[in-house]
């Protein structure tokens, strides 16, 4: 057999290493790929050369001081160039990152992306022209930032069974939710400091309408459960309809809210779902603050695993992006590549209205005797078990607070419809779901 | 450059396992190969077939259903068979797991094995053995059970410098700490209910007197640092000293105790040390309760994370071995071998005593004018700065109780040893580390 690992280091030639994009997180792969070469080179079993940059703009001011004669605003001619091995691709969206990834891929490059856009809708034509190429494609940095997150699902869990991934992936919104549970503030007062501090875009819609985290989802849901998962096939909700109110009344129940991606097994297929959701202040993922991720996996033999760190930041995601970087050149130095894509398992999704979860539904309701009766009926009639019933206020304040056992989500929406429509029901305040943390 | 990944497994002849001990994690192992066989078979690219279970007692009741056949008492005759690809050791201890597993790589086998005792002594032979041969050595099990620990710490963050790597990675001593902070119970009462639950030994020397810690604390130093740390580099201090009352002070203080394992680059070398340490409540390895683990790892780039699960136990410990079990499977199909043991930078142990800490001491002194100022003088005389002083109690109950900001150990040391020689001082009643969580 042969020994695939160069311990020697002396006479190999370099590895030339081609990036694409030189914004927040290009810059710091650019800037760790110069200042600790030494360590690099030791560690990937060669010294890992840039050879190019391609940017929009190469006059544009820089975060780190890039050689001039690097820049080109050419990325299909740079990631064509025979003397390339690896493409770094950091510019994110579909495209050009597509274009060029697939033409780096098609030229044998192997290839590292922190895209979770692009490989969350394209990563099963990814692979393919991969696998075709017998080249390797990374994207640990697409995930959670500098979470070692893909690595562990892929390969130390690899002779488990997962049965759920739920987790905090998408900084902004938490920041967001947290400002809200700490400080009282609303939504867009909220995302006004968010903005403020650098922690959500000007235009902050793929954050705060969940598109940022159902990506990250489709990405989890393929790999813990081998099989093909795109964002279009992740239900999702934002955090845009999360008030002040609901946040309080999670407080008064001991819970707080978080934007949660779930992906779990459901009836013989995957749920895959991002919504906002209730989870009870003592669960580790209520801890999670201002702008960090975590991601809590649950498997048959290894039980509850959460994985914490930064989700996001030039500096953070570039360290995820070289991890990538020295596998990939130990694979090259070696002639092989690393773990492929697992999809053998083929699970269908399952549609929202089959997924399971808690629910807590606030009801402006009549305050008179009797009330409680037909809205209990309306519940029992659609199969949704109440857990707990409490009534806030009097009078013309008057609230009804209904937490449910797990139920279907059809089931809930069907009951929220009747209860809408009832005379005793003045308005439905809120509906909430409660993450199931535990198996009922 | 050939594709290293087998989709189709259909031709593929099956991998010959030999485990090595049938107790509760081996068990484990062997229930999981087989009644997960179609799925592993699927992800490591060709069935996974055990051939053959190395016991002590062939007739002993086990856990699971094992077919006589398999028994055998010669491990190194099942070692040495030429069918067999894959070698799994579960028996724990140095001998005979070392013989065997020398035999076992010296004939080419790949090698699992949870045995931390083993790897933080013999580690180096170990390696080289496995190098010599083209053989794999995966040891994930051997730190903190399920939690992926190290492919993340080796592979994830082979582009960053990590800093420190700081945990809960003995799950008896946590059970025990916890209990003496929630119950107040002094220390053995809460080993008679750990021993009683099933989360100590009989003889919990191990555990409580900090070995199991300082050789998870070696495997970890040496792969965070790239260097070769064995367990008797380890300063080491177990809980058998802990007393309610220091538990008690912790409370007052806003902190809770734990038994770290610390391993973190300190003057251009490396200070690894297990001892017990005061850690702010609100610090999330303070949420750490029962027999679970988790470790803080900081690097340049990636910031802090925190990696938490259960760290002993049958089912999650064999989950880590069936993670490396079928990377290893992949390598052999794939004719390579996975990472290597990177020791390339060689770094010197820095000795206990120019290590860096806070500390916290409690002082049994006279109530008189004056008192504090000889005191404060004693710190200041080895160059330790005193970052707060609180008086409690007054006449003969008077206690002086002193933070001091991070220091060398060498100089607390000394400090402590003068403070006991003074008159004005009654009694040193408690000395211990507060762990420096963030840089002063």
């Amino acid at each position: 057999m042969p020994n695939a690992v160069v311990r020697s280091t002396e006479d190999r030639a370099p590895l030339n290493v081609a990036l694409l994009g030189c914004g927040v997180v290009g810059s710091q792969v650019y800037r760790l790929l110069t200042e600790q070469s030494a360590d690099l080179k030791a560690r990937a079993g060669a010294p890992l050369r840039v050879v190019g940059l391609a940017v929009r703009d190469p006059q544009r001011a820089r975060q780190v001081a890039v050689e001039a004669e690097l820049l080109t605003t050419d990325g299909l001619a740079l990631v064509s160039r025979p003397d390339v091995d690896i493409v770094i691709e950091l510019i994110g969206g579909i495209e050009p990152a597509r274009t060029l990834l697939l033409a780096a891929l098609k030229s044998g490059k192997s290839v590292i992306t922190a895209n979770k856009t692009l490989i969350a809708a394209d990563g099963t034509e990814l692979h393919r022209a991969a696998r075709e190429a017998g080249a390797d494609l990374y994207y640990e940095a697409a995930v959670a930032g500098a979470i070692p997150l893909l690595r562990p699902l892929r390969e130390s869990l690899a002779g488990d069974e997962v049965r759920r991934v739920l987790g905090i992936v998408n900084g902004t919104t938490n920041f967001i939710l947290d400002r809200m549970d700490s400080s009282g503030a609303d939504f867009s007062a909220a995302l006004a400091e968010a903005q403020a501090l650098g922690y959500a875009e000007a235009d902050p819609t793929a954050d705060v309408a969940g598109f940022d985290a159902a990506a990250k989802a489709a990405i989890l849901a393929s790999i813990a459960f081998h099989s093909e998962v795109t964002a279009d096939d992740v239900y999702r909700e934002g955090i845009l309809s999360v008030t002040a109110a609901d946040i309080a009344s999670a407080r008064t129940l001991g819970c707080v809210v978080k934007l949660l991606a779930i992906c779990e097994r459901c009836d013989g297929g995957i749920s895959a779902r991002v919504h906002p959701a209730m989870i009870p202040r003592d669960h580790p993922l209520a801890a999670v603050r201002e702008a960090y991720n975590a991601v809590f996996v649950e498997a048959e033999a290894a039980g509850r695993l959460m994985f914490y760190g930064a989700g996001a930041g030039g500096q953070p995601t570039a360290s995820a992006v070289l991890g990538d970087t020295v596998a990939v050149a130990r694979n090259l130095l070696a002639g092989l590549r690393g773990p492929d894509a697992s999809t053998y398992a083929g699970l269908p999704l399952v549609p929202i209205g089959d997924a399971r979860t808690s629910y807590y539904v606030q009801l402006d309701v009549a305050d008179r005797p009797g009330v409680l009766a037909p809205i209990a009926d309306a519940f029992a009639q659609h199969g949704v078990s109440i857990k707990a019933v409490r009534q806030e206020g009097r009078g013309d304040d008057a609230n009804l607070i209904i937490m449910t056992h797990t139920t279907r989500e059809a089931a809930l929406a069907k009951t929220v419809a009747m209860l809408g429509a009832m005379e005793a029901v003045r308005n439905v305040d809120s509906v909430m779901r409660v993450a199931a943390l535990e198996d009922e």
